[in-house]
Formats: C-alpha cells, sequence, structure tokens
C-alpha cells in the first residue's frame, strides 16, 4: 500500500538544497531570522490528507496519522500506509487522531492511537495500540473508550503523553455536549485521563474510591484540551486548550483539579459580548496560566529541551488551527513573560508540533494538502 | 500643486462598486466577517507616501500627513499637497508626522502638526499650527518644541489629542537616548505633554511649581506613545506603547504618574531572554493595563463610540505596524476581556486608526504606496 507522493512546492522562494537534507525533502525557507534563532525550514513530506499527528520511532522513522483514518509509516522519505488500523468514523472534527509510541518501544513495540468510533450518528472518543509489523497494523487492542457516545462530532480532545512513571496521559474533549458535563465526574467528557499502559486506570489517580467518579480521571473542567505537553526538566504538564470565543487557555494540569469549564472561562458567548457562564473567576476552580488573546485556536503543544535550540530552551511552542502561527511562550517557573509569533502565516493551519528525537521542530499542517515539516537551526 | 494618482487596486479581490461610494473610491473587500460585525472595506485615496496620520475637516474633507514632508488635503477624493508647510527632518521614524484639528476650528481654522525639525545630525520633536487657505498653508505658527535635539532618529511619539477642557496632549518618546531620558522631569522625553491651544503649559499640570520638573509635562516614564484617545463617555485616556521586544503596553494615562520606563517593563532585552531593567514591578510605577503579546508594534489608537458600530461600542481599535493588524480590544472599565485581531496581514502595516465624523473607522497605512481605508457596516 506504498503510495507514490509528487513533491509539493509550497512556496514561491522554495530552494532545492539537497546536501542539507534527505532527497525527498524541499527547503521550504533556508533562513528564517526569529528573535533569538535563525532557523530553516524543510518540508519533511506533503500531500498528506489533513494529518493530526506525527510521532517518532527509534530507528528514526516517522508515523503520521491522517484525519480520514490512516497512519502513515514514513522511511527514508517515502510514505507507506499501514493497513489494519481501526476503522474510525471521520466527522466533524473526528477521525484518526493522535498516534504516541510506547518509551519502551524497543522492548514492546506498541504504537497507540486515538480516534473517534461509532456510526455517523454518535461517536466517542477511543484509544487502540497495535504493532507495526511491515506494512500492517497488528496485535490491534482497544485499550479505552469514553463511556458515551455522542452525536456531536467535535470536542474529541485527544492528546497523549506518556509521563515518566510509565503512565498515560490522554485528553477528552467535552463533546460540545448541552447540556453540558465536564463538571460531571461520572463522565469522561472534558477530562485528563492517566491510564496504565494497558488502558487501565493508574491506581493512585486522584478520584480512585470516590463512588460517583471515574477512576480514570486525573484532571476536569477542561473544554477542549488538543495540545499536550511534559516539561522533562521541570516535571510540569502544561496544556493548550480551546475556549469559547477569546478564551484559549494555557494551563499547568494538577491531579485533581477542576479548570472550570464550563461554569467559568475568560472567554465570550459566540454572537454577543457577553461573559460566559457565570464570570471568569470561582473558588476551587483554577486560572488559567494564560489566555490567547487574541485566539490562537490552540492545537499541538512541545516544550523545547534538547541542544537544538539553545535560546528557546524550556519554551512552549503552541500551534494554532485558525491563527495559523506558532507562539513561542516563555515561561518562568508558571508565569509567561513573552510571547513570539513564528511562521504567522507562512504554512496554514498548524495541527501539530514536536520535538523530534533530533531535537528539531517538527509541525504537522491542517489542509486536504497538508505536511510535515521540521524547523531546524540554520 | 494638485496630484493626480492613478488608481490602485491594492488586492486581487477588488471589486468596483461605485454605488456604494465615491467614483474616486475602491472597494476592496465588501463584506468582511468578523466576531460580531460584517463590514466593508473601502480605499478611500492611494498612492501616498508612507502616509502618517489623518483628520476631518467640519466640511467632509480630509487632511492627509505624509512621512517625508507633506501635508495633503484631500476634497472628493482628489488630493491636493499643501505649500508653505513647516520644514521637517525626514530621517528614520521622524519626518511630517500628526495632524490634528482643533475642536473649534470652524472659529479659528487651526489645524495642528508634529514633525521632526533639526538637522540630519540632530532632531526634536515639534508642534505647529496653521490654517488652511485653498492649496496653501499659511499662518504658520511653532508653538511647541521639546527641550533637546537628539542624534537618534527614532521613537518621536507625537500623536495629539485634544480634551474636552480645550487643551491638547502630545506625547513626546524617549528618542532612543543613552543614557536614558524618560525618568527625568526636566526632560520632555519619553512623557506626555497637556498644553493649552497656543503652546503654552496649561496652569494646573501635575509639576507646576515644581523647581526640576516641565510645567508642560502631565505624565512620564513612558517608551514612545503612538497611540493615543479618550474615551469621551468615561473621559479616560487611553494609550498605547512601543516597549522593548515583547513589552507593548497599553496603558491609562494619569496626571502626574510614572509609567516605570526604563526602570521597569514587561519587555526583555533585545538579543537575549533576558528580563529588562530592574524588573517588572516597582513602588510609585504604574502597571500597564495590558500587555501585547505576541508584538503589536503599536500605532494609531481609537476609541469607539458612534452609531456606525453598536457592537464595538466603547472598544478600543489599536493599529499594529509590524504585526500588520488592527486589534479590537474589549474593556470593562479598565481590564481588557477580549481582543480581536481585524484585516490581520490584508493591508500591510497599520499606521492610523481614526473614527471619522460618520463613524466609520479610518486606517492609514505606512508603505512608500500607502492608503487611507475606510472601515464601515456592510
Amino acid at each position: 500500500m506504498q503510495r507514490l507522493l509528487a513533491p509539493v512546492l509550497t512556496a514561491a522562494v522554495a530552494v532545492m538544497l539537497t546536501h542539507a537534507c534527505a532527497e525527498s525533502e524541499t527547503v521550504i525557507q533556508d533562513s528564517i531570522g526569529t528573535q533569538y534563532q535563525t532557523v530553516r525550514l524543510v518540508e519533511v513530506i506533503g500531500g498528506l490528507e489533513h494529518p493530526w499527528a506525527v510521532a517518532f520511532l527509534p530507528d528514526g522513522s516517522m508515523l503520521v496519522t491522517e484525519r480520514p483514518g490512516r497512519l502513515v509509516h514514513v522511511q527514508d522519505g517515502e510514505p507507506t500506509e499501514l493497513s489494519g488500523v481501526p476503522e474510525v468514523v471521520s466527522i466533524g472534527q473526528g477521525g484518526m487522531m493522535e498516534v504516541a509510541v510506547h518509551p519502551d518501544y524497543e522492548e514492546n513495540g506498541w504504537v497507540y492511537l486515538t480516534y473517534s468510533e461509532g456510526s455517523s450518528d454518535a461517536t466517542a472518543t477511543t484509544l487502540a495500540r497495535g504493532r507495526i509489523d511491515g506494512d500492517a497494523f497488528t496485535d490491534v487492542e482497544v485499550l479505552f473508550q469514553q463511556d458515551r457516545h455522542s452525536s456531536r462530532g467535535r470536542h474529541y480532545g485527544s492528546k497523549l503523553v506518556f509521563m515518566d512513571d510509565g503512565t498515560l496521559l490522554m485528553s477528552i474533549g467535552d463533546r460540545g455536549a448541552d447540556p453540558p458535563r465536564a463538571q460531571d465526574l461520572g463522565d469522561h467528557a472534558g477530562t485528563v485521563l492517566r491510564l496504565n499502559d494497558d488502558g487501565t486506570p493508574a491506581e493512585d489517580n486522584p478520584f480512585v474510591g470516590v463512588d460517583y467518579a471515574h477512576d480514570e480521571i486525573y484532571s476536569y473542567g477542561h473544554r477542549n484540551i488538543q495540545g499536550l505537553d511534559i516539561d522533562r526538566q521541570t516535571g510540569v504538564i502544561w496544556s493548550t486548550e480551546h475556549g469559547p470565543r477569546g478564551g484559549d487557555e494555557l494551563n499547568v494540569v494538577e491531579p485533581g483539579k477542576n479548570y472550570g469549564w464550563p461554569v467559568i472561562s475568560h472567554g465570550r458567548n459566540y454572537g454577543t459580548e457577553q461573559q460566559w457562564g457565570r464570570g471568569r473567576v470561582r473558588d476551587g476552580m483554577e486560572q488559567p496560566v494564560w489566555e490567547f488573546l487574541p485566539t490562537l485556536a490552540p492545537s499541538g503543544l512541545a516544550v523545547v529541551r534538547g541542544d537544538q535550540f539553545p535560546d528557546w530552551e524550556g519554551n512552549l511552542l503552541a500551534g494554532g488551527l485558525a491563527s495559523r502561527q506558532i507562539q513561542r511562550v516563555v515561561v518562568e517557573g508558571r508565569t509567561v513573560v513573552h510571547i513570539e509569533a513564528l511562521l504567522l502565516g507562512e504554512i496554514g493551519r498548524i495541527r501539530d508540533v514536536r520535538v523530534g528525537p533530533d531535537g528539531n521542530i517538527y509541525i504537522v499542517t491542517d489542509h486536504g494538502d497538508g505536511a510535515v515539516y521540521r524547523l531546524e537551526p540554520a
């Protein structure tokens, strides 16, 4: 099922610099001046249909999901669509979404996927894992599914990140449901979950033993987290979350905490200038670390650690869909002190941002003719 | 000295809809969806060389400055360059800058200009007034000049706004000077001044009678205010101010107050990620109402009052140069609660934003082939 893709030039300034990258790659901009780093933008692979996420295998190859329902293995610039992936229902914002590689991949070979499962009438955010065997995705196991299917094709959440203790964080959006579900601890919607690598709840989760609460829940009151990463140096879990108009948030995710949605928000009601819900602040509900204004429409989030970008060390890179940019967010502790817009309008809607094993930054664009890019020091 | 300008189409989507506007005007976008208003963008006049500011006369005609040193009177779409304006030294950010019309213009005919005066070695921000007589600017009087010329061709400030009591506020930037001057009350750099309409200090200014302070000073510790307007309903004076990297500020200007530059700032040193100066907060120095992140590079600022944009009533429209947008800033009291980016990347570097006597929004772009646009309900 190997697909042959024509090379795609996405910018008039593209220059072929074959000495700098693999033969199949295209330098889009050889030198981009930013505030503290000069960087090069390379298209690693184009011609992808709404790619959603990217992950890396120890052999240097790359896995990319395409929202309509595919998992693509990219080796030496050649994409191979893997057969045997779970069937997805790709409606609205749903489809094949996140991909993550088990930290012990070299021992166990597990690759994790999130996707929307169900029918065109009702879907649920679902977690599965499988192994790669040539062109096939095998040994597929469905590990977890949110407790209720929903008719709304939106707010699936679906980011994954492994913690250092081997457990897996997974975000689930509020599904845009009415009546709202994100304050209900007996509902998986609007949460971050913490699971063992087999999909069972982590034993020391904050609501284990609480009657009315699901054991999987780590934090709740979220609207739709689509950016999630852990700073491996500080251990802080950072998330970016879609708010209603104007209420896009950066949060620090902590166990047992309630992030307030839909009771409080800094956003506004669509169609009016009215404040959301019951206001912006309430006892027992967390305030965001930052509200992105104007709207970011957040997607993938990555904490920069490594040797490639010394001046960006510890910064957060927050992708933006409608805002078509990546924001480099400088934090001191848990305070945002500076933000720079990167690639503003240059490559379109940003869907995912990751730091690769080589320390470079990988970017996925959400387009019918989407791509994976690499940002590296120039 | 009438100039004939070829009509300029600045966007591929431009459509001639002559029924909707004067013959010389061009509809750039007939319908732009924004969060709460659908608007139309009209080019009122193009072919201007780095226009800096726009003002309106009671007869419906328009005055536009061009930074190289011109004042243009636009009547029925026809531009006339006025002879006899003060000679300017147009270096760096300097040249002919602000234009404002006396509130009693119909009685006295005064038009106010700010500009950089001096030689190529040293310039000073200067205020003059004159009257329009056909194609000539006559009765010209220099009313005020900052106390020291400076070799730096930057941070001139230069916005003007008349208060309801007939006095005139004028901003002067810090001139980028080293050693810094904005904390020195015996120096006009880095201030907002409050003058009588003849350029003398207003009698009840906060430092009148203070030995070491200039009587003209109303507030100080500013870096470079290039957006200044008064909310005629609340009386609040709003300013936007260029900070160092990341430190662009929205402030409420109040008499006698110290806005902290260059001692405190939320910005960063250029070339490093280090905090500016001695930190972000200090007793006796004002905190900004808002820090624009990512950078706005603020220019003209207008408070929306009138009947044309009911959903934007009381909002601030903050122009951005490098950020190529106007931010619609929703404030409740003195708190920013929402921001929307308007015209992002659509017409380039925004230099000035004003609400016209017709209640529509007028926009000036800072380009060699710049223009004045009108934003009106669609």
